[in-house]
């Protein structure tokens, strides 16, 4: 097929590049002359304009939006709705907040546009690996979109196959990487969530392993202390464990290249799918004290001083007389 | 009554002063001879050893040991113990480990002594209002120990009378101050769950100040920004709110003197009362999210790099290529 | 002064009471008729429409409207709205939502209307007590309101002046139980923040009772178990310690009354504010453990069965072929 | 080699004859004479009692305890350790407090015995992936012992070499699925913060697929409720996502073969692992939020009518005439 890619950033860039492989057309757009002209050197087709990628696509025109979530990706799908023909499919690839989806999604139906969010997940890996993706829009444009989405996913690999998985009453494309969740705004809360847990499982891992760090800690007294080898028990939990996972794949490779970690400050970004997670949890009374902790240990991690943290020690110098303890 | 009281710091010797002025006589006892000199200018007996601590003592004999938990007061009941004749009575009304009661009141009980144990909240107020005792021990101690208990607690002053109080078949001396809550360890157990609590207050105030605090940022947008005064906020949740509590007064104490409190970097201390209710509760499968989530949050105060944080950071360069955040 | 009161449950009814004995003159409506008969026998002016409130009122007119947040508060608002003269005060007293403030504010200020919101805290104990009152809104309103809450404020009473409050930058007023914390929806910014500390202080209470509960189970092995006294605890830390406060005033009074507190089920309702002071935390990027903790436990409380909880045992049987505990 | 098995139950059934498919002979022994024959039908000598395991053993005997941690393990222990000879091997494969194996050692290596703790990770899956093993204990025994981690340990198969390996100063073992961890206890420690990792990570996936699962319910309103599948969604993040793992491979089973779980009612055992982990952490000052939260969810899922709760409700009531949330 043939479809653009506005936004050829880390994820649009490597997404054009596996469809191109797997013989789709890509017509590249970015406000970045110097990433257009990478991918056209690698096959597709450049353009320096929304207009001239409207001129350059075939009808219904499929336009793939692989931008920052937030103002720059509604602004740009504005502007592709306001240009677009009836029957054109819109796609939100970015991590976009899924009421904005909603929201979008009616708007564009309204034009007889067709409002399609992709969550995707498999970061700067999914060039090699393929993309994991829940889709969320209407049936008729994830059919047209379907040969898209395989290229895309990692399809059925040497992953083995879940037992009785056909009686869940699923779709058998789950298997192949990718899942239509359901109308507008269903693929980003997917993606949503799927972040959430992600933070929840990267926190146990980093705490875990944090307590397994002190545990060398020479001011712990003897028979109580080990020398216990970071990278070795991430190798070994590997190998067989039921903690193994992609995750702590990652942890093993960064713990054998240094397990001081030296080359990271500790100051952890949150994106807007963690704190959505907990919004979402809430609006649903859901309890999520591991999802929301995960989030809340990012914003601590950024803290230089905390107000909170100076109002304990006020108190207990309040109660007690008690001073700080030194730096 | 006459008692003797060994450690003579901000605790004991407040102690010992609310003592005499209730007309008890004191014998006192400190390493430090300054303290011990101090104690004396206001009506002590002093004494510069155990022994001489002993020989000053009518029988039975009463030790009020008032020293940092652990080994310290362990070594100083331990000597006592050896020194002391069947009916004398040894007080801990320090900070200790309820298992330690339990292990100490057996071997005490073996030569004929009483063991009690003291809880004690209070703080440096304590002197002019008066200390909250949570007793464990043996009925006939305590009851000899009365006295004493009696003119330690703040009484029933002005705080006014619980309704139906009578019909908790309690006792009535909690309405003093003081309560018997049960054999050894029974105390500390109760002061130790006290200061979960108190730990888990103090977080609520630090955290919901803190949202407060945050709320004045120039990075927040226009209309969801405020300009709040800390200072007025705590003073008005002193009157006639929910929240109205001895620590919010001091909250509000220290935020009148100074909103930024300047004064404290924040490095929260925690003795460990908060890490046994933990325990405590782990023992009982009784779930403590929140008084945990506090004790967490001291320690956190006091890490300057995480190694948890850091291993967050490499699994996020990991997966996504990103960069952490810049200082 | 004279103003109206709109909704007449068991804050606003009292509330209406409390300014007649002060010397306001109140017109008094709600839905129900037998409410508004009831405020008539204590004195006020009845109204049967928002008609009849208008015409009873003087210039400017001032309607306090005292209804449950969202929708109803909405619509009641709109309507006096509709029908207001310029320079005439609408107060919200209820639970809103501080954004809801902020742009009703900015819909009135256009027709020449002050909006004013109240964040009120002192419950049912507020007649007699008097209301803490937390106030945003325009500096010109709150200063021709000062004598209404002034009235409602509980005044400084017995509780002692904070040492320095007068070096806080802060309002004379706090010491009375009121505060102007900013433009609209500060008021109820602030009272947000107070709802979610009181949850977090609950739940400390709440857990903290539930060790000391537990402790005194038969499972639980010689030397380790106690038979504590909930009521006497309560009632000992009510004098003197460190946890004393006016919520453990009422923890005294429900235990004195039955400590197994049979009355209670333990289903725990959850209003707006807890969830939107997460909202808050989050816009900020403040961790809230405690909070946010103290949030889901409600949640939870009033789950039958949890689907989380299900899938856990679920994992368990897939990796262990561990059987569920039984019931 | 020749090596006892002693307790035969999922685990040490599994692991005897995993090592016989290796070519290594198994003296098996159990208290239940059935499991013994069991064994002996696949090819093991079987043992009526400990007296006789030893008659059977070479020298030096080796004795795999695979018994529950606690009392019983501690008793098979103590007299296998009265009767062994100078240079024999005991091995404690079972979840013991790491600890218990600190103490253990020295005792044993007092009577020159050698003493290995295994922590094991796998499940009834080990039969045939192969299992995990965290090794604490003497160099000397844990090199006699060599060939049997080899058999018992997965193999490096088909999982991908992490790339550096070499580099993390570790064993190339820990490739093969098993790792010398450090001296006696390491090994139980590192498998103790294994088991607190998974509880926080199903803990993860247990809150995500709950806010997921909730999302379908009728009462929230159109537009933001979905009709999402949950096996599908399992299914697919186990393709190419950041967060597939082998507990999300058993999710996906579990879920396939029914996405209501209606098999399960959510009351989740814990074992002493994640307790230790939350202990250990205190030990250490390490913050682990999710790690405790983790294990405070499943205590709270046994729960029928919490304490907590009641009292938040008393509270409720007390301050403003809240009624329970009916049933």
């Amino acid at each position: 097929m043939k479809l653009a890619m506005i936004g050829l950033g880390r994820m649009g860039g490597n997404m054009a590049r596996r469809l191109m492989k797997g013989g789709h057309q890509i017509v590249a757009f970015d406000q970045n002359a110097d990433a257009v002209a990478g991918l056209v050197k690698d096959g597709a087709e450049g353009a320096a304009s929304l207009d001239e990628v409207k001129a350059k696509l075939d009808s219904p025109a499929i336009y793939w939006v692989m931008l920052p979530a937030g103002e720059i990706t509604e602004g740009v799908i504005g502007k592709i709705a306001d240009a677009a023909n009836p029957g054109d499919i819109v796609i939100d690839g970015g991590n976009s907040f899924w009421k904005d989806d909603v929201r979008r999604a009616k708007a564009l139906a309204d034009k007889g546009l067709h409002y399609v969010d992709v969550g995707t997940s498999g970061g700067v890996w999914g060039l090699e690996r393929g993309y994991c993706m829940m889709i969320g829009g209407p049936e008729e444009a994830i059919t047209t979109l379907d040969p898209v989405f395989a290229t895309l996913a990692p399809g059925i690999g040497t992953i083995p196959r879940t037992p009785h998985v056909e009686e869940g009453g699923g779709t058998w494309r789950a298997e192949q990487g990718y899942v239509h969740a359901g109308p507008a705004g269903a693929g980003h809360f997917v993606k949503m969530v799927h972040n959430g847990i992600e933070y929840g499982m990267m926190q146990s891992y980093a705490e875990g392993f944090d307590v397994l760090r002190q545990r060398n800690l020479p001011t712990l007294k003897d028979g109580e202390r080990f020398d216990l080898n970071m990278s070795d028990i991430a190798e070994v939990w590997r190998r067989g464990s039921v903690i193994s996972s992609w995750l702590l794949d990652l942890v093993a490779i960064a713990l054998a290249k240094d397990p001081d970690l030296k080359q990271f400050s500790g100051r952890v970004a949150d994106s807007g799918e963690g704190r959505w997670t907990i919004d979402a949890a809430m609006e649903e009374a859901v309890p999520v004290d591991v999802l929301a902790a995960s989030v809340f240990a990012r914003f601590r991690s950024r803290v230089e001083e905390s107000y909170a943290d100076q109002l304990l020690s006020a108190m207990r110098f309040g109660f007690g007389g008690h001073v700080e303890m030194p730096q």
